[in-house]
């Protein structure tokens, strides 16, 4: 069970990992509605602390100068850490949560993919992690500066699945900070569903993005991309269900409905392939798959595709 | 059953549609040996009437001068029709062979894939339609001009299933004439046996180098796309099993370890694709994928390569 009786204090502080689209939004928020928020940033540090981070968002644009740091040793003590850098830098994300293990914080965990929360669940127990899936058109366009374009709505769930049902203490005080920063929240009885109902869009729109080199809509403006995006889809939910979660058929409808409307959308992996950067592979479809396996199901069209990224990014690293 | 008596003659007469990398050079074979042969020619009309017909061959370079027409209508009746262009070219081969007809010709299909014998059979009959594959390093480095580097052998199947483990007069007599023209050949006693074994090369090595811009030592290098290569060769040997034919794991090990040591090879749907033509997806992916799932089996990651290539294909030629 959480153990700290966040209740008695008005206002939780945080602590922010990384300032990008997700962190620089949602951490601004927090701190420009008169939340305390620690930054810890890397590539942008030194902008950050000069000129400040600048928010440009359908909610009113804002400016601030942010509690920004370099190192996580000088941060202080605060009651929820939020993880909104991307798995791919997740290999230090044990000992950087372990500065804030004394207070025992709640540790919420704004990542795309499945599973991504057990090393901070090594940290700081699973009864104190969180996992966050966040609905949002925002993007960092330049250093310290965020632009949010639409949307917003981060679902959050309990990492603990003796607590699976069940809307916990730690995602209450976290729900409500937020919500009083004009943050839409949806506090959800089952972060196993919608990491699993949101894998539905990632897997097959981040994946086949990269593996054709196209937006959303020249997939699906082509009958044989839209179909296979969709077998991809059927393949996600019947992964999520051989792991005992239901992703129904309307849920799939809407997703390729949407998805369809939508502008043409280049995806976060397909930005990070271009950009030269690590994509997103274990995080959103390496776990997945190895769920599935685990559970008896072998996702032949998911593994397919995983393969493909994997060449793409070893040759693109080469 | 075949219909004509082709013992009682010396030499079989000879059609060749399509003077490429297998026309060329089997067709050419064919002439330099003293066969009658008829080339019906198309991009390369012009230059072959004018300049003639040249083939580097480690079996000893030579040049002719072919009968080579550019209509069907003017070519006379043969004993045999050899059609050695590309599937992709096959829309208007019933009305070509219809010209045949009367002399009832036995036609040799040298081309990839599976099930393409039967718009041949539709206009001769099943019994006269024989399938070959060829094993063969050769291309059109310009017009007129064919340069084959390495192997060269044909195996020759018959396409009627009722014909199934014989060796038929067709082939006999067919198989005869080029093996007397130095071609190496193989007699099979399953046409099927041999167009799946085939595949399990064509498939997994003509489209992931398509799906992935890579050659055939740039996939074998890479630990994913290798075992991505392997994996789609295990659904051609169980598609195969489906349809009744046994591609064994020895086959398949076999393959990986040749294409392994090969030097680096740009597939030919590779080429045609760089080049803006059309590739044989039809007939390398879709025809034995539709075969499979008519005898209840879906190979998952087979038809999520035809996805991929039929997208490519038809983005390449918007």
């Amino acid at each position: 069970m959480y153990e700290r009786d966040l209740a008695s204090k008005d206002r939780p502080t945080f602590a922010v990992l990384g300032v990008g689209a997700v962190g620089g939004l949602y951490g601004g928020l927090l701190a420009k509605n008169g939340y305390e928020v620690h930054f810890l940033a890397r590539s942008d540090f030194d902008h950050l602390q000069s000129q400040g981070l600048q928010v440009d968002t359908p909610l009113g644009d804002f400016q601030l100068r942010p509690q920004v740091y370099q190192e996580v040793a000088h941060m202080p003590q605060v009651d929820c850490v939020i993880v909104s850098w991307k798995t791919t830098a997740n290999r230090d994300l044990g000992p950087l949560l372990a500065h804030f293990a004394p207070s025992k914080p709640i540790v919420l965990v704004l990542q795309n993919g499945l599973n991504i929360e057990q090393a901070a669940a090594d940290v700081v127990g699973d009864a104190s992690v969180l996992g966050g899936c966040c609905f949002l058109c925002s993007n960092k366009v330049g250093p310290g500066h965020i632009k949010h374009l639409d949307y917003g709505r981060i679902a959050i769930g309990a990492f603990d699945r003796t607590q699976e049902g069940q809307i916990n203490d730690a995602m209450e005080v976290v729900g409500a900070a937020l919500s009083d920063a004009r943050i839409e929240i949806l506090l959800a009885p089952s972060l196993a569903e919608i990491r699993w109902k949101k894998l539905a869009w990632n897997i097959p729109f981040n994946g086949l993005s990269v593996a054709l080199s196209a937006d959303t809509s020249a997939i699906m403006n082509d009958q044989a991309a839209s179909q296979l995006a969709e077998e991809l889809m059927i393949e996600v939910a019947a992964s999520a269900q051989a792991c005992g979660v239901t992703v129904g058929r309307e849920h799939i409808d809407k997703m390729l409905n949407d998805t369809r409307k939508m502008v043409p959308y280049a995806s976060s992996m397909l930005l990070d392939f271009q950009a030269g950067r690590p994509m997103e592979i274990e995080a959103i479809l390496g776990n997945p798959i190895r769920a599935a396996k685990a559970s008896g199901f072998t996702p032949a069209r998911i593994e397919m595709l995983y393969r493909q990224l994997c060449f793409l990014d070893s040759r693109a690293r080469r």
